[in-house]
């Protein structure tokens, strides 16, 4: 099967021009068929503020009320996806910007309002792989933003490491799916801040069981061994700034 | 040939939610291949007004402010465009959100400066066919939005109905594509409020002699015989909320 590389960057590299920049044109230089997924930062945080729409939170947890959702669609859908776009076309990539409602991509329902109602949260039910693999036979470069749709019609915020997983695994029957996470740092480091070079279900248990594993490296490494179940070839987790080098912490079963 | 429709609404059906939702009602059954450019209404002024972004004229035209742009890509691109395509979804069409940026769907330089400089605004050079086809032939639904993109990854402000004027032109090799124009009126309407059924050259010079046609309709008449003149089968300027009657001014040469 081609290869697929399903790559996801996080708030830290949309946060900072000069990193976003860089990683487009380390992304841009990238052969063969790829798929960017990006979050939103803290642009749609900040937007909302400027709109006097308020940030709830629930243990930590963002609740999307209505007036969020518009703003999240407005900073992701629109501004955020729209210029990672355009930067790419500037760089000889023939990108398309995606929320889950074109093409009916990323297909998700509402979270259920119980035990806590996320608001306009989705699940994602699934992936439009044929309208990823037409749009991927066509040369072009889907760039996907953290919105998915329900078959009603409804935007819903999900969260983007759930998206490019969910891809990756609904691509995995048509390619050879590398799931890529980009972040800050070199990868998955230990408790001497040196990258792990390669995790499975069992280094995992025991990283967790030492508390090596930060809680918000955990539900990724999670994400990612799922991912590996469900057919994806492999999952990186590395450095946004060395996306063409070798590195980073290799996840498997 | 294949038929293609170009459908363009304007600000008005955007800024009323029940007309929008009936014209989109109309809009999914009509059958074949289709493509709808949408204007961005009051809500781009509106969202500028809350974010304290001045929204500057000169002789009557806006001028678009780099804060502009991004207030436009957010509401255009971002908030309308998706919840066009999420609702044109829920209606069974297959619909795809695009700016000019996707797949450099619709190309432009930035316009000259002098004599007036209007900032961030785009004169389009060229409409990716290949592009458009490929989406269509995968069953897809474009929606598009006022905004262009230059090959240098520029983001730039377009009038919506140029864009739909010049995607049914560049179109015209591959299908034969018509051109409507809906907006809240029935048509061209001549002095005593009736529709003129059918408007040429001749006729238009008629009108502009008499003072009939109105300082907004002009351009758009214009830009109708001009896209006649390039290839496109024919135009309609018609009520939106009449998609599926016959009616209407056509326009030809």
């Amino acid at each position: 099967m081609e290869r697929l590389q399903v790559i996801k960057i996080g708030g830290n590299v949309i946060d900072n021009p000069e990193a976003l920049e860089s990683f487009l044109d380390d992304f841009s230089k990238i052969p063969g068929k790829k798929i960017l997924v990006h979050g939103g930062g803290k642009a749609a945080t900040a937007m909302a503020a400027r709109l006097g729409v308020e940030t709830k939170m629930i243990d930590g947890r963002r609740i999307t009320s209505p007036e969020m959702l518009d703003v999240a669609v407005m900073v992701y859908a629109g501004l955020i996806n729209k210029k990672i776009v355009a930067a790419l076309q500037s760089r000889g990539t023939d990108a398309i910007g995606l929320s889950g409602a074109d093409g009916l991509a990323v297909k998700a329902v509402k979270r259920p309002p119980v035990p806590i109602d996320y608001g306009e949260a989705g699940d994602i039910t699934g992936v439009n792989s044929r309208f990823f693999k037409g749009l991927l036979e066509m040369g072009l470069t889907p760039v996907v933003c953290a919105i998915s749709c329900s078959e009603d019609g409804r935007l819903l915020n999900t969260n983007a490491d759930t998206i490019a997983t969910e891809i990756a695994i609904g691509l995995s029957d048509k390619y050879s799916a590398d799931l890529i996470f980009c972040f800050e740092k070199d990868g998955v480091l230990d408790a001497e801040n040196k990258v792990i070079p390669s995790v499975n279900e069992e280094i995992c248990n025991t990283l967790m069981a030492e508390n090596v594993i930060s809680a918000g490296m955990l539900p990724k490494i999670k994400n990612s061994l799922d991912a590996c179940r469900k057919g994806v070839e492999k999952v990186i987790i590395k450095n946004s700034r060395k996306l063409l080098e070798e590195g980073g912490t290799l996840i498997g079963l």
